[in-house]
């Protein structure tokens, strides 16, 4: 699915925050970006965005916040303060998991808003914000980067819509053929009898744990089924002897 | 608990990546950071580590990756590049929340390896390494500012750092020994030559996926030893034929 998602940068101060926060846009499939009475795009703005020149270029102004959101739905702010005070329920926050799950489903238009390099979003902003979000941060240094909140959350956003793609599972007819020769291993090598249940389950566990691509399952498919034939081999010229 | 965690920055070219990537580190809660042969510390540096400077003043500095990586028990590179042919299996990367299920109970020493600004970490960087992570992105472009990739990393590790740790893990001794018997079983039943080096770092992969305790180390060192004397045992048979 595709979000209706627009980056809000209120007031950003220095153009390469502007350029880094398109850069990281661009990066999780994000497009649509807009700036509140922003500083100029200087020389830094555009090297910091590398190949996200079209994001800045396609940006939208404008000089108060509430000409942009009022046709938007889904207005989420950002805070980096946590203010445990009950009162100050404006700023209790979700988590950027949170928010993930919660627009993941959404076909509305949302607007992320993030604030001032300095001060972040003042109060009457929040105030217009329909969820409020915050990145947990250590206690010691809560204070991110704008592009590095921008990334992150984006990151975030962007689990629900994109997937890193993986190789090829081994399947459950692989798994089984992969367990079956590990218990022929086994027999093979005289695995004594009161270890026997115990090590296979093991292994079961251990390749449940590891979720083999269905290339590692051939590969090691192939070291088993030898050592298998040699351990054969060798008990059969025992017997021969 | 707290991991034991490094953050490695291979051969960085810009001080303001340094100090971004400092600055991200702390925000997250982590303050080891490793320099493999990097640009100079200039004002850019300083700037953009904002509060993070004590991060930046105890950084250890290395001229080769291999001096540092000995002494970690847990090597994990990053890569931008997904390559989809499943034998390319050195960069069959794992995602940052696989990545962070993965070491939440571990006790050992992890290193995360990020590779320059524009070419990443080199092969023989990666073959080091016991796991690879990628951070999903966009198709159209995928290649992240290096500091946005450290906070966009840190943040899903730092959601995983307080969880109940499990039974003892592998050590390194421990594995480096397990994964000698796999190189031994390999040799004893006459493994291809042109396979060999691969299925090695497969192996090593797999391990490293499946985190294996000492329980099941012990337990799987016994099959292979096993394996490795009746491989044997079977070659001098043949040659006493």
């Amino acid at each position: 699915m595709n979000l209706d998602l627009s980056v809000v940068l209120v007031e950003p101060k220095y153009g390469g925050n502007i350029g880094a926060s398109a850069r990281a846009m661009k990066n999780f499939g994000f497009s649509k970006l807009v700036l509140i009475n922003p500083c100029e795009f200087d020389k830094e703005c555009y090297q910091r965005a590398m190949h996200a020149e079209d994001v800045i270029e396609n940006a939208k102004t404008y000089s108060k916040l509430e000409e942009f959101a009022s046709g938007i739905q889904v207005v989420v702010g950002t805070t980096g303060i946590l203010n445990l005070n009950e009162k100050a329920y404006i700023r209790n926050p979700m988590t950027p998991k949170e928010l993930g799950e919660k627009i993941s489903s959404t076909e509305e238009s949302i607007a992320v808003l993030f604030g001032r390099e300095d001060y972040g979003l003042h109060n009457d902003e929040l105030t217009l914000c329909d969820l409020v979000v915050s990145i947990p941060t250590a206690e010691e240094y809560p204070v991110m980067n704008l592009s590095h909140s921008v990334a992150v959350l984006l990151y975030e956003l962007s689990l629900c819509k994109l997937k890193v793609p993986q190789a090829r599972g081994m399947n459950k007819v692989e798994k089984e053929k992969f367990l079956e020769m590990f218990d022929k291993l086994l027999l093979s090598i005289d695995y004594p009898e009161h270890k026997y249940e115990n090590t296979k389950i093991l292994f079961r566990r251990l390749i449940g744990r590891s979720m083999p691509t269905a290339w590692e399952f051939h590969t090691l498919m192939g070291v088993l089924a030898k050592s298998v034939e040699y351990a054969e081999q060798c008990k059969r010229k025992d017997e021969d002897d």
